[in-house]
């Protein structure tokens, strides 16, 4: 059982861009939400990072089958005190007009941070910004041969839900079903704030945990 | 093995309103949003409705730790022509004034959809329209007592992950979790558009399914 942090971050950061995939954010994020009403330490924050101001679509065409999502600073405008920014992973990461701004602002704020979260491809995002160089590391599975490309001085480890290597958590991945961002969300809320929160939400949210970062069905779809 | 829809549908409604919760509506969305990309018929279309055009936050009130989604409608000005509404559940649904457009619209909308999905509380709230009187449908375990107060007709079934009842399908929730919202729709895709299809997006997405719509661990903890 994980002791609780005796000073758990209390601000956070989510990083948008066009192509994001939702789940990767709002998995995670639910959890934060809940842990921000029903748990202290209190107040709890919430900025949202992109390039502009514009809503931040699910695609990377508007006119696409998409969500926008509002931000509410920018790249050059986001506070410096965030304790934990999560990056997503999504079909954006693959642009390089649309990765581009994103990765120089991940190497810009990560010697501020306390914590770096990425779900799936946002690990591929945040291994270009040059923040994972000697790190172990996972990806999504199934574009793991793109993925690990983006960071070959990675310890890439590929049987893992999760993986955290000193302050940086990277997660597997969830294109649409959540599971090994929010199970490591979870591990890091129990970290953070108690096993007994962690498991207070999941109670709540009605959902049954995976709690071994190492169970990793999706292995056998990873196209090495 | 579900036979596929012949005439699957391609029109999609989302119904928010200030404190939906974000993973009742981006767990089942986020499969549409993969099934929209990579799997036929084309072209599919999302409309996001909502009382007004301003974006809407997973908070009742603005100020606390949320996320904001930009609508595409109105209540007044959505389209005539869809043909799946989605109906989160969230603390907004517990709000009168909140709850009392959302109602009115579902009640108005109903008679032209193809289908009704509800997650989690959003059951509750089409319970106040009217529209479940006499039919099976379930709803979130953990606020049992009052959600089933909301609709004293209505043929509560306790121990179900998801219900379908004619064209209304109704899911257990899902506060930050998922897991019965996503399982749910993932039956629905398997029903409109074949099973192959929907393992092939569970499988991209890394999503272990509960195919089985009546397993439900958290019957344990409804407040019955």
């Amino acid at each position: 059982m994980a002791s609780p942090n005796e000073n758990p971050p209390t601000k956070y950061g989510v990083l948008l861009f066009p192509g994001f995939q939702a789940l990767d954010v709002f998995g995670p994020l639910d959890i934060l939400n809940i842990l921000s009403k029903y748990h202290r330490p209190k107040p709890m924050d919430l900025v949202v990072v992109a390039a502009t101001l514009d809503p931040v679509s699910t695609t990377v065409s508007d006119a696409e089958f998409g969500q926008r999502i509002v931000p509410t600073h920018t790249f050059d405008t986001a506070p410096e005190d965030i304790e934990v920014l999560l990056v997503p992973g999504g079909m954006g990461t693959r642009e390089d007009a649309i990765a581009g701004p994103a990765i120089a602002y991940v190497k810009k704020i990560f010697p501020k941070l306390r914590y770096l979260l990425t779900v799936c491809t946002g690990s591929a995002l945040v291994a270009q910004a040059g923040l994972l160089e000697g790190k172990r590391a996972t990806t999504n599975k199934t574009v793991w041969k793109w993925a690990t490309a983006q960071g070959p001085n990675v310890d890439w480890v590929l049987e893992a839900r999760w993986v955290t290597d000193n302050n940086i958590w990277t997660s597997s991945g969830i294109s649409a079903g959540i599971s090994a961002g929010i199970d490591m969300m979870y591990a890091f809320v129990s970290a953070m704030y108690g096993e007994e929160t962690a498991q207070d939400i999941a109670d709540v949210s009605e959902y049954r945990r995976n709690t071994d970062p190492t169970d990793d069905p999706f292995v056998k779809l990873a196209d090495v």
